[in-house]
């Protein structure tokens, strides 16, 4: 297929699932599923996107986490959120671009994205965390289109929330919140190390 | 005293304020308190320090969270993080420009922030969050000098977070990091309704 071809056909499904995803909007009577885009360079998009859990889970409802490229090291959010009975499915490879093995770290995505279109199918799910998603998307290490209809497809009334730099353009334009963080300055700069409790 | 003389006071005070902040970061070793500010007008930046205080209790740390502004109604956050002892201090009257009473308004900061001053003296305290402290400080309810003398001579190691848009230049410029929330899109432009377990 050339690239003319591809790109047709990525507009021909975009196109479906907006109308998907304009169907839902229409649908909506009150109460509505959100697709929230936490985005920028800034410090702030995953801890977001465990703040939208905790307030999920403090209302009594369920709530997952797939974290696409984080570590296995130790994780604050995870050992409380763990204790109210939030799975977490974690891509085991670490941060990728340090793997530099593609085919390895496709599979590592494929196997948390599978988990993922599980909780995407399960309306006893209220809130997925599908947190640093968006490299999946920018190195094309997930489909966008089955990662797109998937959660355009999602139950009625289920949250999701996607963090991570340089959303791409067709996952802002499917979402009904996008908000980019943007660093003014950071510690780092000024040569403080990551700190426990504020950077993990 | 004339708008100079305000002026020229302030900015005394700021110096001395900033070479606190300096010698605490010449001081640090490895690991110092960090003063995290998370501002702009898009959505996230309450859950993002409520992320921190879920992060920094997950690593068996203390944290306290201080809330102005918030009114009374049921907040996911603090049913589960309460669970795990975290205090919360939240000022009564609810979002203060609705009340147009500012000295009741004061009133009501003054309570919050002389508990917030507590914690800030409090070295078994590890994170403090001062959700929507910014308004106080754009509003004068509160000193700011007060502010920004007490976050300055905070114990060593203790991370403060600040959120709220409209974070005053010289909140920024003692701040180790500062996120800026912008707002790409947002759901209510889209005539949806506030949806529990997300936006509140």
């Amino acid at each position: 297929m050339n690239d003319q071809d591809k790109q047709d056909k990525h507009k021909a499904r975009q196109q479906k699932i907006k109308e998907k995803v304009d169907a839902r909007i229409a649908a909506a009577k009150d109460d509505k599923g959100l697709l929230l885009v936490i985005t920028g360079n800034g410090k702030g998009k995953s801890t977001a996107g465990f703040g939208v859990v905790t307030r999920s889970v403090g209302h009594g409802l369920k709530a997952a986490v797939c974290q696409f490229i984080k570590g296995t090291w130790d994780c604050g959010e995870r050992n409380l959120l763990e204790q109210h009975g939030v799975p977490f499915y974690v891509m085991k490879t670490g941060f990728t671009w340090e793997t530099q093995n593609k085919e390895t770290d496709m599979a590592a995505a494929e196997i948390v994205w599978q988990e993922a279109k599980k909780l995407l199918n399960d309306e006893s799910i209220n809130t997925v965390l599908l947190d640093e998603l968006t490299y999946m998307l920018k190195y094309n290490y997930l489909d966008i289109d089955d990662v797109l209809e998937t959660i355009a497809n999602r139950p009625e009334g289920q949250h999701v929330v996607v963090t991570g730099r340089a959303a791409h353009r067709r996952l802002i334009e499917i979402a009904d919140t996008v908000s980019e963080v943007q660093s003014i300055k950071h510690a780092f700069e000024a040569g403080i190390k990551v700190q426990k409790g504020i950077d993990w």
